[in-house]
């Protein structure tokens, strides 16, 4: 443990503190501008660039394991680990954007010209992030911004079109999954059944409620046969397929089904972790997308907007970006096809039997 | 100091915690369900209820004393120092989102159907914030919310619904500023003219550039066209009262040139407490809309879709609602009517001696 | 899911808000004097009391789990999930000091003396909290404290005493920790040797250290034979005994060894939540200290000092208790009990064929 | 405003990323070790130094506006303005600890015996912000820490010993503060009356409260005797000076009156900025004490404790540091010296007036 070896390591030099700290030139300084506040302006932006590289390091590492052929369960703790770290890292970095409006827009003003083009958040790192989580090209970067971008940013950003996504991973992750279909089994058949009974007595008692009158009734029954053929769209595999057609679901049929089941049966022992996993993942999709709400927000704040009411056009594409560029929405909105645990089937025993401990099973 | 008298104060009688500790009655208790997480959704509520009322205090006192017929210079301070605690009380209420988040949906689904029609953010206090602060009917509550109200809560909305708002008072106070109109000076010409300069000399910048191409030089030349009548609009009353009747601009055109001024000139001691003001309305603004926006990502993860990819329409509804709720997105806007200071054009002596302290003219 | 039940669950009558915001009454009301700011105490008292409410139903419910003669691997996850929930809501918490700061000392001292006696933070919610932890009576609230409480008050704290302790489950889970012990294994004999190894290879390096002078080596020689000895303590269990008798270690031999094993071997399945546990209670021991320190720095704020330099003995007695009040400080300080995992001996095959899923061993 | 200039400025090249980005050489690749979190641990300390590095730049700014002889009003708000920057930083890179926190003790082991001797936080601009904040020689850094410094960073060190701290410049401006005397007022006798007239009508309430022992009168007089003697040791110079001597308190005496007087008057608007710098001080000394306690508690987290109980002696040491460096604490604790506003003295009528602004006095 103590260490004897020659080069011993030295702090501001393993940090190469003389690169880092000596990576300040505001223009201001070069234009003979007196704007004290472009040094804070510099120094947020290389802090939340340094954390990107920390984010890409970690999201890198995930999608390594779930890309995998066979995934152990220490590796999912693994990926459950450093997805909760991502996302511990987006949420911190967003008070930077506080500490940044610390700096007014009158302040920004007094350098901002001297920016051009550059004013705005151009990180290289943050489109190859979305890239590498599988935000679909349509959504992501305008092809003004690459255009504009130089060779060596360019590079980064092919070198990583051809890389593997987390969307990718973690579908092919979840098409893995074991036991949803055994031969005397189908999961969703059972769930189904299930869902459909939960049903069928809410039609019942709205039949024999003495309150409601003819019309109160035909509402009820038409807002349950609603969320029934959504169910239904769920279980049914050419339903299934003329929404993905149609472009309101991209998640496979089969990962859906087993994001469903891991949710389902997540007491479970061998599902615990596959489960959290996928509580991480839509849990840092989601602070992304608060991410770039006040990310807009900010922008807004200190560029205002020479247009209308309520915020410039910058803020309103940015803010609907936010909206918009959710990854693993299809995961997300299964929140909406669960039912209550007290009415979810059970499992056949062969099925629960394998997926508890050895040492409980002894 | 010591205290002597009778009736010595005792914690827990002081703070009523009779009455706040024992409001905790889960309604899966009652239907014999087991839901753990049924405490954790109900405290949580009752945190934010009882900040908001914190707010409500503050905001109310705000109101008052901007209200008044004439604001001393001490009381500006004061509304700056209680926004900042309303800001501040949102930003942290925030983190409490984050920690309802860790009851998962499936958690949820335990005791969600019990608490029908009841499921979602229904507070009233809410509601009357809104209305206080001054957003415009149209942009608020739907109907239907208020006719599900019982009498004592509808009790609390009509009496909101008398009293001042936070942008009227603002918009009041605004209009009385001083020193924008003087025998011998107007301000917004002397601002209207430094701008035509910056514009002129970019005019000239672009027809002596000798890289440009023809085609480059019009779209250039367009681009500050259009920023010019941008800021025309603001000095042209007439102009203005056509933003104002499209519903483009909501704060008076008084208000409007008042704030451009106070932002503009706020390096003197007098407009130094007015510009933190206008600073803190929009930072509280800014931080409300960011508030429903997260809002509207945790109900996403709470209750799903039934619906497509990307998030239930409840979802895009609560949203869409986080991007127009703006109350002072027209003075937000003015960052992009700024120009650098050291453009910006100075104040005749008449005016700047009367900003600053008895003491520094002595 | 959706119901048809007569009693449906009005939102304001749900969450009790004609008690929670209905219990603020300053007592500079009732004296007639202004104090604006009382009503900001209040409400942050209530604030905290509402979320130790909240960790009390937590910290309950990981207790009974602990407690438990088996407790069953499921049952570790939700404990280590409600653990951190605990965590984040002392987190979050400790933002309301800084809201309670937007209060100067000066604003304080406007109502202060009509608290009298009870300004201070008089939470018995907190001392039961610290009993329930297992904080040891010497090192808890003074007798002063306890006299001066009313009966109610009282009672609660003396229900509190009879009931088992956060410590006291923990230690209890640990001890029955399989696997440090079979037939032909025993964990603490093997990590000893592995330990000796690098100590031995240590003194050998130093020993062959040319540029080393002889003083030198004697110093280092000593710091390893220290380290060692610490080491050894461990190991020993007369010695360890000592260390117990003179309050230097609290936790049981056995528990300390489970403890150590656990964290070493944590990346079998089966220990993955064991580990996490230990994570999970040394972070709320850990968070709780900083919130101890974070609430002594308050006071010397609020209510500063007539003495010396540096801060109230107010300040020094709480800001010490942060220090001294660490309940699993055994486990904490296992940190520097751990070898780097290449050269942490490996387990025999018959215990770690058992820490595996059925699923794995297939 | 739209530039034409032809050098336009580049994202990452405006930022340096080919620096700042490329500085993460973790010493496991060099030596061919598998070691995971050791990139989190170079970036999360880079950040740390590059948010010192902006807290240097804000307080280097700060200690030159206050070090002038004639401080305009308008730059004490701006010192404010960056006093709570720098104080939002700090509160801000606490979150950073959690961060790294995410790294557990295990798996810092697998590096960190690699870093030898560097492994502690060594940084030499947290050394330079302590001395030029002004916490005095003999409660700063060990010797040790000095001696095995290189070169350039001990040139850092002695660089900034010559230069002028907070402390100083704080206490000069003080020291500078009118109004405290003119030829008819003297304001501590004005203070010092007032006060000496609460004690006074303390010890008649006592005398003439029936309910009270004998004993308990006693008690009672001899702690406002003792609350008198404090305050009697602010107005006596001589006294005061004993405590200097005696090394309970550092603040000059003249300093020490003049930050009493601004608190008690604050509601002036003359006033206002120079209350507002002195919370500002206060804020960060003590949001710097709580990072070091923060500070503290993470590496007893991950390094833990050969030793005892409770702790490591390096987490003892630090933590204790985190009690003695507050470098303000003779401003802070002054809150125990003021009396409630209704009974502080009010100013004669020629000292108001000039407190005022020009335009309230016209």
């Amino acid at each position: 443990m103590s260490q004897t070896h020659d080069n011993s390591v030295y702090y501001s030099e393993y940090l190469q503190l003389n690169k880092v700290l000596e990576a300040q030139f505001p223009e201001s300084d070069k234009a003979g501008i007196e704007a004290h506040d472009e040094m804070l302006f510099i120094i947020t932006h290389q802090a939340f660039e340094l954390w990107f590289k920390q984010i890409m390091f970690e999201l890198d590492s995930v999608i390594s394991i779930l890309s995998k052929e066979s995934v152990k369960e220490h590796e999912i703790s693994l990926c459950v680990h450093r997805l909760h770290r991502m996302e511990s890292i987006l949420r911190m970095s967003m008070e930077q954007f506080t500490i940044l409006e610390t700096m007014s827009a009158l302040d920004f003003m007094d350098f901002r010209d001297l920016l051009h083009p550059a004013s705005g958040f151009q990180s290289v790192q943050f489109r190859v992030l979305e890239m590498r989580l599988g935000l679909p090209q349509e959504k992501r970067m305008n092809r003004a911004f690459l255009t504009a971008m130089k060779d060596f940013d360019k590079n980064l950003v092919h070198q990583a079109e051809g890389k593997a996504t987390l969307f990718e991973a973690v579908q092919s992750w979840l098409e893995h999954t074991p036991f949803l279909e055994t031969e005397d089994y189908l999961f969703w058949q059972e769930y189904k059944s299930a869902v459909s009974d939960t049903f069928a007595k809410d039609r019942a008692d709205i039949a024999n409620h003495e309150i409601l009158t003819d019309e109160e009734r035909v509402i009820r029954v038409q807002s349950i046969d609603q969320a029934e053929s959504s169910f239904n769209s769920l279980f049914d595999e050419g339903t299934y397929k003329e929404l993905m057609e149609k472009g309101e679901r991209r998640l496979s049929h089969k990962a859906t089904l087993a994001a469903l089941f891991i949710q389902l049966y997540r007491d479970y022992p061998l599902l615990d972790h596959p489960n959290a996993l996928l509580q991480a993942i839509c849990g840092f999709d989601e602070t992304l997308s608060v991410w770039r709400y006040r990310h807009a927000s900010m922008t807004m704040r200190m560029i205002g907007s020479r247009i209308g009411t309520g915020g410039s056009s910058g803020f309103h594409y940015l803010a609907h970006t936010a909206l918009k560029q959710r990854v693993f929405g299809d995961i997300t909105s299964l929140s909406g096809m669960l039912i209550p645990r007290r009415i979810t089937p059970s499992l056949p025993n062969t099925i629960s039997e394998r997926l508890k401990f050895t040492f409980e099973n002894e």
